[in-house]
């Protein structure tokens, strides 16, 4: 993963943890359960977000760089990526 | 929701957030791009965890009580948060 | 589930095998694995709209029939639903 | 893809296609809606084993291939299937 990457996967989870914290305190202030649920949705959205680039960056880099030198365990990973992303 | 839900709840989101935090350490170190992958995943299943304590509370509370008013707007609500739940 | 909704799930029930009946076609053509997938994540969604159609029958004829006649066992299977629906 | 992988995902599919119309059957005889609900999240995940195969082919072959020939276009068509597969 280059560093601009990197730098912007860390600024997203630090604001998702930042967002997780709203909605504690939207539960701990009674809101409606149906608007809570709607951010907890929305979180895991944003982690998706955060996924696609940090598997971009595998993809580009571990992947490639195992294609090139005839390892094959990096699809046997990607296979295993995809089942295992919405389990 | 009963004060034990919200509770406990309270105590697995907060959880969550100090999991992402251990995923944003994960990635400074430069960990491996599919172990960070596979704790986020494992983050989002952990919300999802959440989200069913949510739900049950919602259903318990406010749909019945929306139902025995003669409210039926809860039922579109609960359809929307179904096709919701994973776009 | 009233008559109209379920002509109009079965009526998307056999498109949806029509659909699939085409992706074999695509593969016994040959065609790009990349546009067999999309036609298989589009038919998976088809199949979460008619889900949608099915979940609103169920909440508006059983669920509110049973928590009228005070059966919360409703309510359980829901939540089951809600958590089985994307595993 | 090699011959017997596409023979076993033609054979998966036909069978979903069948699995499919046991579901509008189901509809027609008027079974409870949770368990119909229930065979159409079945179908849902067949399908979804189907895919794994069909993108395990499609690494092996083509990706594989689009690396080794400098073309990174298939990297990006990567993560773009990664995002669409559960939206």
């Amino acid at each position: 993963m280059d560093a601009d990457t990197r730098g912007e996967v860390l600024k997203r989870l630090a604001y998702i943890e930042g967002h997780l914290a709203g909605v504690r305190r939207m539960i701990e202030q009674d809101s409606y359960c149906v608007d809570v649920l709607k951010q907890t949705y929305a979180v895991r959205r944003a982690i998706e977000k955060a996924e696609s680039m940090l598997l971009s960056g595998h993809l580009h880099h571990c992947v490639v760089g195992g294609i090139e030198s005839g390892d094959d365990g990096v699809l046997y990973e990607l296979v295993e990526l995809y089942e295992l992303a919405n389990k």
